[in-house]
């Protein structure tokens, strides 16, 4: 199962793919997570020690692995064809850390050095041709907003989960993003309420978002404000956030097996 | 004065860009504001009603709009230097709301369609070539995250305001920010605390963000909270958080002067 986090910016993606690659991986379940924000911070809240993730290479390296292993210029598509399997990803783009596989895009080195647009087709061809066995999961955290949705660059995924916040803006981005995923052909989409301090914000949420697409709430909790203050990551404080981000991957899971 | 407010998504920009935005209007300043997200939602935080803000061209029509004028192909540049003025950009791509002149990137339209570098370009220049008057104060509100420097959409602004939340990752991306605004020599870089709750919230972000930078403080609000909810402007409600906003200005005012 490959599944893309996103939603507008600030609304909980990363705490939400941390905690979901977390159950997953409890449950015994082989899991990739990847971050595809060039403004990242998933390996932070997957704990993943700096010292560790400082070393990581970005997955913009392929590109050069590719031309060593392959005699080729610009064939990073063979890589993934020599390595299709996950437990096949270089050892070099890819960590473990507590039973998670993480791998990242690659933050910005230089202002003014240009766009992420090979990156994200990088991502985009990998999760072309990644091949799952029945026992693993890919999570990927996405950047914020609606832009990797014109590149495409999680067309390939089985589910896009979509975050939302109590309020208007996030829930218009969540249906802009529903709009774009459909013409990418992504056919399942879900929508997972954040931060919802009280019935009046779930209500909000229930009374917009199609109960179908539905899978859950995330209260808001000062522990998982904690963890970003204390930069921990938040599966290991907010244990009532993550007993509800159970609850969402079992009907993630009941969902997609529907399908 | 060319303002760009940046930041890590959900922070808060779109809030600081429009409430900056009033308070400058409400100075006498002729102000335009810029949304330079293709998640956009500054016009509604301008308070534009929706039925003016759909007529609204994107700046992508522009192009279109050069060739018709010009007779060249692919000559936006063109365009600029004819119409180099704030009061010479042309009305079908800006509208006017309260006192305040308000144009658009423009969002996605179909998934898969691309990137959303050719309207980064299309900013970058129009910000290139755009003569201000002493009375004029350009707002420009960015995507969330890092990629517009790497692209160096705000390169010609004069100064780029960062907003930060108490937490680690914000701060964290406020300080790759920095140093990516560093390599495009925009010479002056503040910061807003947002969402501030206690002394607690505020000392963390004093200790982390050099004095000279720190612009103040926006307190977290339930008006501002309420304004999103409601899909208002929320100027017209966060009576509290304009007059934090109006000292931010004045204090910016006052930096830039300094320089």
């Amino acid at each position: 199962m490959k599944l893309a986090i996103t939603g507008k910016g600030g609304v909980g993606k990363t705490t939400l793919a941390s905690m979901l690659a977390r159950t997953f991986a409890d449950h015994g379940n082989r899991v990739l997570a990847i971050d595809a924000d060039p403004d990242a911070n998933l390996a932070a809240a997957l704990g993943i020690p700096p010292a560790l993730s400082i070393k990581l290479q970005p997955i913009t390296g392929m590109k050069e692995l590719a031309e060593e292993r392959t005699g080729s210029t610009g064939g990073f598509g063979t890589l993934f064809k020599l390595n299709p399997a996950v437990s096949d990803l270089p050892d070099r783009f890819c960590i473990t850390h507590d039973g998670i596989r993480f791998l990242w895009m690659g933050t910005l080195v230089k202002g003014g050095s240009g766009c992420a647009c090979p990156e994200n087709t990088l991502i985009k061809r990998l999760m072309g041709h990644l091949l799952l066995e029945r026992n693993d999961v890919v999570i990927m955290d996405m950047e914020a907003g609606l832009e990797h949705l014109g590149r495409g660059t999680s067309q390939a995924m089985d589910a896009l989960i979509i975050v939302v916040e109590p309020g208007q803006r996030s829930i218009q981005t969540a249906f802009q993003i529903m709009k774009l995923a459909e013409d990418l052909g992504i056919g399942d989409v879900f929508v997972v309420g954040s931060k919802v301090r009280d019935e009046g914000d779930r209500c909000l949420i229930e009374t917009l978002i199609p109960r179908s697409r539905l899978l859950g709430f995330i209260t808001f909790s000062d522990d998982i404000k904690r963890a970003d203050l204390e930069n921990i990551a938040p599966d290991k404080i907010a244990l009532d956030s993550l007993a509800e981000v159970r609850a969402i991957k079992e009907r993630l899971v009941a969902c997609m097996a529907e399908r």
